[in-house]
């Protein structure tokens, strides 16, 4: 993956590059995860997904794409999303429950969305999301992608590792700051992950699976407190780079993606991330903070 | 400034750094921005303030401030900000506006805030908020803080530059990247500022101050594509890692704060940023979308 240099962005990116997933989707996994049944304007029906169950709850990158979701089926939604921002309130438990997205403001070129899901009338996730038509501009990449081999270089993260289901549906491989083997866990000075990751079995990217793969991370403190104790988002927001094109350039390849920490202190850390895909461009970039023990 | 070591987070950081500024505060001018009046529960009135005008509307970090400031100022809050996520979904006309904040979720340790702000019924600014009480743990800052001069080593910016009011609320020394001279703009391969940056009057520093300069930063296109042209935050979320204690410490001693782009294209770019204090703590970091032309 090559140093960035300056692009101008393709023409044609004004096509919006999202489509919501309803019932009518096909059956990949991840679409049947972030499936949405429409109740009433603006309110969905969807379910979790025990193949991207996490520890306690679904898996956070799965409920940023459904929440992403809602949105993106909304007869109302203009263009494309630019910015999405989830809260994790409190607990998904398994099972059923109701998103309601709202936009709060539809300007020209740009839409802002209030966006809640609950259960039992109860909120357990929140989120704000702003939709825009994108413009031909001045492009570039700054935050060049990382040095890497090619995906086919790294090794794969064995799945049998894995100890929560969520993880057996990304095709992981570390290019450093792999998940640590608890036998031998040393404090490490710098918190960095980066790896190729996509979606296995491989699924085109688009903005749903883009928000979600902007969450892969595991906990920095695993490998700069050497700790595995419990830690999960509390909010976490993401840009979308990428528009239509971009999109399809990259389809179903690996993206390059990173997470550093940046600060630890008093139950909480931030943690920066980005991704970068087909000619070293950036796709995402995120910022979360975590809460962790 | 010194890297940071790693420090323990110190006894007593659960007492709130938190008191909201309502009518009854004291005449600083940020304070007076900022002042909110109770209408109704969890309903304020505002105004906008003539010393933080920008090109159009306020200061992007004036409207974060006071967002904050309605959840600060309710009965039901708890603990202290650990993020805030501010949408700016329209301008904010010169007058009077509506803040109405509403805790959605309240944990046992965490709280989510939903604000909104709004002239003549019309949202124009949107606010997810996580409160928190913070606890005891492991605390390190990761990512140091970067080389600079002592602050009164470094050239205060001369404010008869300024070309809207608000920036004239703060003493501002830019290490680098400094707002650019119009005469000689070359495009830079870097759109870095450091800078150290007070509010001017002096004022000690709060979770309010801090959100507020977080949005310090003028757009990263002057640097990087050498055009001073229309460009303004669309969505902007602050970690504030900073708890009572290392807010005490600070004062109203200067801040290093730096900033840079990672990515344009399609109108809009992200930047990322970060604040750091006493000692080479990191106080907050921010992650924003901004849109250009």
């Amino acid at each position: 993956m090559s140093a960035d240099a300056s692009r101008p962005t393709p023409a044609g990116t004004t096509v919006a590059a999202t489509t919501g997933r309803d019932g009518a989707a096909p059956g990949h996994v991840f679409d049947d995860a972030i499936r949405l049944v429409p109740e009433a304007p603006g309110v969905y029906r969807g379910e979790t997904s025990a193949a991207y169950g996490n520890m306690v709850g679904p898996f956070g990158g799965i409920t940023a794409a459904t929440m992403l979701n809602a949105a993106c089926l909304h007869p109302e939604r203009l263009g494309e999303p630019v910015s999405l921002t989830v809260n994790y309130a409190g607990p998904v438990a398994d099972g059923a429950f109701r998103v309601a997205a709202r936009p709060v403001r539809t300007n020209r070129a740009t839409q802002h969305w209030w966006i809640e899901l609950s259960q039992d009338g109860v909120v357990a996730t929140t989120a704000t999301a702003v939709f825009a038509i994108r413009r031909e501009t001045w492009a570039s990449t700054e935050a060049s992608a990382p040095p890497a081999p090619a995906p086919n270089e790294a090794e794969r993260w064995p799945i049998e590792r894995a100890r929560v289901a969520w993880v057996r549906n990304y095709e992981m491989r570390f290019v450093r700051g792999a998940f640590p083997d608890p036998r031998r866990m040393p404090m490490l000075d710098d918190s960095t992950s980066l790896l190729w990751v996509r979606d296995d079995p491989p699924r085109p990217l688009d903005p749903l699976s883009l928000v979600a793969l902007s969450d892969v991370f595991f906990p920095r403190t695993y490998l700069r407190a050497a700790q595995i104790a419990p830690a999960g988002t509390i909010t976490i927001t993401t840009t979308l780079h990428a528009d239509a094109a971009m999109l399809a350039r990259q389809g179903t390849q690996p993206v390059l993606a990173r997470a550093q920490a940046q600060a630890f202190g008093g139950g909480f850390f931030d943690q920066a991330s980005a991704i970068w895909g087909e000619g070293g461009a950036m796709l995402a970039s995120s910022h979360q903070t975590v809460y962790f023990k």
